[in-house]
């Protein structure tokens, strides 16, 4: 199992431009999206190197969330770990953390529900065992649910 | 009670635009949140031309999630509609449609919860009676729970 | 000749999100380019109802400019026009200029250097003449230099 | 005299993200201007150090272009170099290049003039003579024109 960024199958660190910032001042909504999803596409990266063949069979965001605990500022460095908590039949459920070096503390948690996607027919598509076995070989089989 | 796009609080059409795509060649999920934040800051603006003080009391985004049903691509027009759901103490939670002229169907929904924020103080802020009454006059008692 | 907005080959009207402003309060600097993109894919959109091949030779960007003239905030409505300046040898110069109805005037302008780019091989492709026959069916021998 | 990244008075990393690519699978034209801009604002952000007054007085973008000389694709890291090359009456002009470290060569250039802005009268204001003089202490008097 793993808990902290440290150990996480992903931990990304980028920095805060100030293009992010809205006329709010602080880090708009959406971009906190965008480092989550940089995150996610690390992770299937990683997987790539083993079996992952992204030309047809695709991972597909079919929901995500974002909790704002704390608006981020320019200038600072985020650190963003994502993780596989749930690994179900069709879909996998990825919890990703926001943490503010400036503020030293988590400013934003998000969970994403991926699934698989045949780019070709359009519709989805049976969640790979390939996909599943590199998740399982990292985690365990604790995220089995 | 509103129950549907055209009778909804907001209701905003935009175009897609060839950029809102990403590398796999259809909207961006960021983009989505992008559409429902600004249905969201419509909303704050017709309630601003009643008593809507945008400059030390504000609306903040606390958390959101999204549900993607069908990837949007260059060109479509997409209609946003948002409405209140629920109407607590401390918070609000909007509901918003993402619909598809080109698809006619709705490609996705997202919630969001706003609460109050003390831009001077930078700190929470308990939820203005004005916001309250602004919302329960358009929407009737219903939304309180 | 076409000079002014109503007789460009593209005029594309978008509205200002709240989002697109940046921290300093107004539309930030990129997202003019964004609007100038969005009537660039329309005008190759209609080309394409011609002869234009998307999925090998497809027009690049080689350089572009902008001039700031006013900065543009939300809300407002702005109209995108393009045209076609002049057509050399091996590429083409579009002029773009962006009109705030807010501001009943022009707010920016930008010019945009294309060429053509062979997406297979990955280097620049002799400019078509299907595309050349398109423009000056439109503008006339004017444009040649 | 400043004449290459590592002299430079700003030189920036950043990674590029997945989500900076566009439909056409290489960075978005206006991504590129995202990260000069990066590199602007870190330049005040140091020249803030000493005698920016952020508040009232501050660096508006006139014009900018830029030449795209390589497609850059995600993953890379690119280093972002700003300098001043010429400094006039009312404005100044930098130059900023854009550097791909996947592909170890200059990938765009694009240069911007600033005037200074007064955000309280909304309009032009002389360019600061404390501005001038960190310019000139760091470059010398040959950037004068």
């Amino acid at each position: 199992m793993r808990d902290n960024i440290s150990n996480s199958y992903v931990a990304l660190e980028l920095p805060v431009q100030w293009g992010d910032m809205d006329a709010a001042q602080h880090v708009n909504n959406t971009v906190y999206l965008r480092w989550i999803e940089s995150a996610r596409i690390e992770m299937f990266q990683k997987m790539h190197e083993g079996e992952f063949d992204s030309n047809r069979i695709v991972p597909i965001l079919a929901w995500q969330d974002c909790k704002y605990i704390f608006p981020v500022t320019y200038p600072d460095q985020v650190v963003i770990s994502l993780d596989i908590i749930e690994l179900l039949e069709d879909r996998v459920l990825c919890e990703g953390k926001i943490y503010s070096k400036k503020h030293k503390g988590i400013v934003a948690i998000s969970q994403s529900l991926l699934m698989a996607y045949d780019m070709k027919e359009l519709k989805k598509y049976p969640f790979p065992q390939t996909w599943r076995k590199t998740f399982i070989d990292f985690y365990g089989e604790s995220i089995l649910k």
